[in-house]
């Protein structure tokens, strides 16, 4: 009989609480770990055993899964002084589903492997209700042995799981997503916009035009609560300007021009500066109206 | 017994001459003028009657369609010397279903009004497939009763025909829709532009995230025939630029800064002047290679 696979968790919010609940429903035993404690209680309940720091989780776990925020959290939860590397036995996997930067999951891959460990990088697609009911896409990159050992939990968290490559290539699999969600938020934003401007019943033009050339998965997602004025969070606007930093970053790396996105970051850094990095990345339609000296606040 | 409506088409290029089909089809008597006799052959062959100007069209018509190329082309077929309005008869109906100026249809309005006639825009979507066939969606603006009494022969060539408002509007609907259409272009070609340099084998990441927050229309036509290297048009860049130009002009009318929709409008310029306004919308991809010095001509 196999050995039952000992797992750590480290990232409780929104995301990782709720993905982290379908492994440890799984039969998954689990050691967790989170900066913000209380955040991790619902799974303490449920089971998992907390850990004082990422190293502590490693020493008792074969894979330890990271999402967290930041790629410089990423970088002190798995490469720092008592990170997840710092405690993982030969042979572990260190798996961060944080988007982070694919130069970074190339390093932490390195590190891994001096050590006699494995790394993937693997970012999802889904937001907070993919997490919670487990139908994410999860995008992955690294050494192919250490994802089949790992594909039975993504299994459990996901519905799509894709293996891109190398180390980092997962990582560039979610940029590049982020890169078509950029495009996607003028097209619903200034369509919207332009269509309430000029005097148009924009709920009828939303409706005709969404079946057509026109139509995408925001302007069916997101249009409806640009119209109501609801700008709550599906995902914070302040998370989407880091993607698109990353991707801004990685484009400099590359040597790339793309200039939808360049002006993207720009609208985005806007509305962050003007105190709107909480709210959801609809919430663009507020700046972008502002440009122009109006006021959004939805639509009868 | 209702006295049949005598049906005039004016302009049979590739959209033109299949929606009169329809209507020559759908039982309605034909009188049909275009600038270059040849193309509207395969109409006469089916038994419509050739007329030598939009005037003589309109002399023997009820109802007028017009669909052109540019606005000035509109203004000249309906508002010239031997336009449709010199011909048309009291209680006559000029319907321009080109994808023209909202300001020019107000113009029109007014001067159909002034000879006790009746004017509609009626702009589509839906491209050369939809006009083939008759899914297309018609948006329309003007005269209610006119709408009414147009709205038969709509029917024969449409899936979803929507009133929107006063004259102007049905053009206002249709830049909307281009709007849109300009940020998915950005989202689509820039999203596989990164996935490729990045090193990804781009036709898995489209097959990924197509289903997700990354999902378009354009994704799912366009994307495969970038992929292909396939640049022939389904709609050409010159005439899609010529649509953002208008959406421009509005914009400065309406006082109104969309930033994604200027850049888009420079992009298309840009790739008109290098000579691919006879290549379909998609070949955007190439003209944004081209700024970092790529060459694209698809992938394996």
């Amino acid at each position: 009989m196999q050995e039952k696979i000992r797992i750590g968790w480290i990232g409780t919010g929104v995301m990782g609480a709720s993905m982290a609940g379908h492994l440890l429903k799984g039969g998954y035993p689990l050691n967790v770990y989170n900066r913000t404690r209380h955040k991790a209680q619902a799974l303490l309940d449920a089971g998992a055993q907390w850990l004082d720091s990422p190293q502590e989780v490693a020493r008792i776990s074969d894979i330890v899964f990271t999402i967290v925020g930041y790629p410089h959290d990423v970088e002190e939860t798995i490469l720092g002084e008592r990170g997840v590397l710092s405690g993982l036995g030969a042979g572990g996997i260190t798996c961060d589903m944080t988007t982070s930067s694919p130069v970074l999951a190339e390093r932490i891959a390195q590190a891994a492997e001096a050590k006699g460990c494995a790394a993937l990088d693997a970012p999802v697609t889904g937001g907070d209700v993919g997490a919670r009911d487990a139908t994410l896409s999860i995008l992955v990159g690294g050494d192919v042995a250490a994802f089949e050992r790992v594909k039975p939990c993504f299994d459990l968290m996901g519905r799509r799981v894709t293996h891109f490559g190398k180390a980092g290539m997962g990582q560039q699999a979610k940029l590049a997503n982020q890169v078509a969600v950029a495009g996607l938020m003028f097209s619903v934003c200034e369509s919207l916009l332009y269509a309430h401007e000029a005097g148009l019943d924009v709920r009828a033009w939303r409706d005709t035009v969404s079946s057509g050339a026109a139509g995408s998965t925001a302007l069916n997602n997101l249009g409806p609560r640009i119209l109501d004025g609801n700008f709550a969070p599906g995902f914070y606007s302040a998370h989407f300007l880091k993607d698109l930093e990353l991707c801004v970053t990685e484009c400099r790396r590359m040597n790339l021009v793309l200039p939808g996105l360049g002006l993207a970051e720009q609208l985005y850094r806007l509305m962050v500066a003007n105190g709107r990095g909480q709210d959801g990345t609809q919430a663009l339609m507020i700046a972008l109206a502002a440009l122009s000296g109006r006021e959004w606040t939805g639509v009868k």
